[in-house]
């Protein structure tokens, strides 16, 4: 009981890190009373959110909950926290995780909401994290679904799924989270929640980019469409299950991804549609766009399982390969089977 | 040969009637060398279209391809078409139908693009006609899929399915509107396309409902999830193949109507959400709202095929029986089920 603090009838959580989404997700845990630290590599940033209640480049004018105090020190963060929440972008997530492992309690509850893939190994976040934590995988909570931060943070109804292999560690993540207008579902597919929730920035990319380029509302929903089969595709040759993606972190996050202005990859695709390197691009924005180093994973990944992916592929094509992205749009809508329905896998 | 004009080396086709659907879709027929009569029972309407080539109440600005002519004498309109496509509102389909069955030839491919069941019969529009037309139902095609008509009359990019039980009828009908701006599949479940088609439209009621009363994106695709299961699960007792709903004439079309500002149904429920009554609602569209009419149609089928609906059953207590918006959405949003994967059945 010196380090679990839960004696003193304090619950406490560590919220790793402190992006718009690390914030919104420490703001929801506040609200249900817990003691959150915010992990921040950035000490301005630790200041503001503990001087101000604010967080104000990725959370502009949302005002903090009290009960959420940012760190800098990694073992002040996690001391006593019987929830571990990893946010990190998917391109830091090891080293994160490699530096929390120290200081995490034997029965600390380990959740992710990160959406990617690790670029050079390919492999899902909790894989990462079951790695650099030395814990087994199935014991690893994903939480994803359709919800922007902005919404999350204002209140806004919004439902999430938890997926773990282990039933009651995703109930005791379901109870953490869970509130009156942040509504949580358990799901036991975590290949699936983790595929959707990362190929579909990728679809997001694709929307921006159509959208960019005036095709219209027809257009981005036949892309959708067409992008749901594909993550589907990849993610049955996974192990997934099917009914993962026409749940709320498939088709879910996929609609609320493509067709929202609060996207960043949406935007980021949106700002590629006029001819812009993606570097200018990736720099106007600021912050990570995890759509743009997805699709180098994606790419592999089509190749490794032998799976079709016909947006991914064209999407590497304009970041990567200089092909404009009027023809890749149009090779997109262009590409013609005769029947609609083709087996999944 | 005397009636049917192929020897002439012209291809006719009749398309009834002239809404925003019906002139769009006679447009692309157009465009593809046919030579389309567009029946309309409004004479004035008749004049403004082949008078100025606009259909200023359904698609105010669009120009009107040369080779459509509008008229009011049904035997004209039909006189030689080798394809007559029905569009008419699910409430007139039966009746249109009846006036056009004395003059359509024997070997006139039947397609319909109307979205809704027969209110008092809960028939599909594919019944409705095949007894119409003293027809077997499986010649009967149906064309469906994410396509505003504002935006198909711009020729921006649009892919929609056809599906017929007979395949040869599905690849006429795909042969006759495929063209590079609009591009065809075909699809063989009817049941599917039809369903589908119909039900979106109570979806997006909702959404329009939803975002009426500022819920916020994560809302509205949580709504939209569980509408697309809520179509699944009609659809599959109805006798449909569950991967059309994964399909364009599913979440394609369910995504497009949702979430863009051209939906005549988003646009109704948007209006509900500030307590105007259903009538005045009605009135200031000044069009047929399909939704309306297939919610009734759903609550009674929810009933007859014992199938759960919670989105269609809402949306009949806030049409039907004075209950507020606000309760429904509310009802929708806190209704929990602890697992997120439930059988489609």
């Amino acid at each position: 009981m010196t380090i679990n603090e839960s004696s003193s009838g304090v619950r406490k959580a560590a919220v790793l890190v402190a992006g718009s989404w690390g914030t919104a997700l420490a703001s929801v845990l506040a609200s249900n009373g817990y003691q959150v630290s915010l992990w921040t590599r950035n000490e301005e940033q630790a200041k503001e959110i503990n001087g101000t209640r604010r967080n104000a480049k990725y959370l502009s004018d949302a005002e903090l909950p009290v009960g959420l105090t940012a760190t800098t020190d990694m073992e002040t963060a996690l001391a006593g926290a019987e929830l571990a929440l990893f946010v990190a972008p998917s391109g830091a997530m090891r080293q994160v995780a490699g530096q929390a492992s120290p200081y995490l309690g034997k029965d600390t509850l380990i959740v992710h909401a990160t959406k990617g893939f690790e670029t050079d190994t390919l492999k899902r976040m909790s894989s990462v994290l079951a790695e650099e934590l030395g814990r087994p995988q199935s014991s690893i909570v994903v939480l994803s679904g359709p919800s922007h931060a902005e919404e999350v943070i204002r209140k806004q109804p919004t439902t999430v799924v938890v997926a773990s292999e282990e039933s009651d560690k995703a109930e005791r993540a379901q109870d953490a989270f869970m509130n009156n207008s942040f509504r949580v579902y358990t799901n036991s597919d975590v290949v699936g929640v983790e595929v959707a929730g990362a190929i579909k920035n990728i679809i997001a990319l694709g929307a921006g980019l159509s959208d960019g380029l005036r095709f219209g509302d027809n257009a981005k929903a036949a892309l959708l469409t067409r992008g749901l089969a594909e993550i589907g595709r990849l993610g049955a040759a996974m192990g997934a299950n099917p009914l993962t993606f026409a749940g709320l972190a498939g088709v879910g996050d996929l609609v609320v991804t493509c067709t929202s202005t609060h996207s960043r990859n949406w935007r980021a695709g949106s700002m590629l549609a006029d001819g812009s390197p993606l570097e200018d691009v990736l720099q106007r924005m600021g912050m990570v766009v995890e759509g743009v180093r997805t699709t180098r994973a994606a790419y592999e990944l089509s190749k490794q399982y032998h799976v079709e992916m016909p947006i991914s592929t064209q999407l590497y094509a304009v970041l990567f390969q200089g092909k404009s992205p009027e023809d890749a749009v149009g090779e997109l809508m262009g590409r013609l089977k005769t029947h609609e329905i083709e087996p999944l896998a």
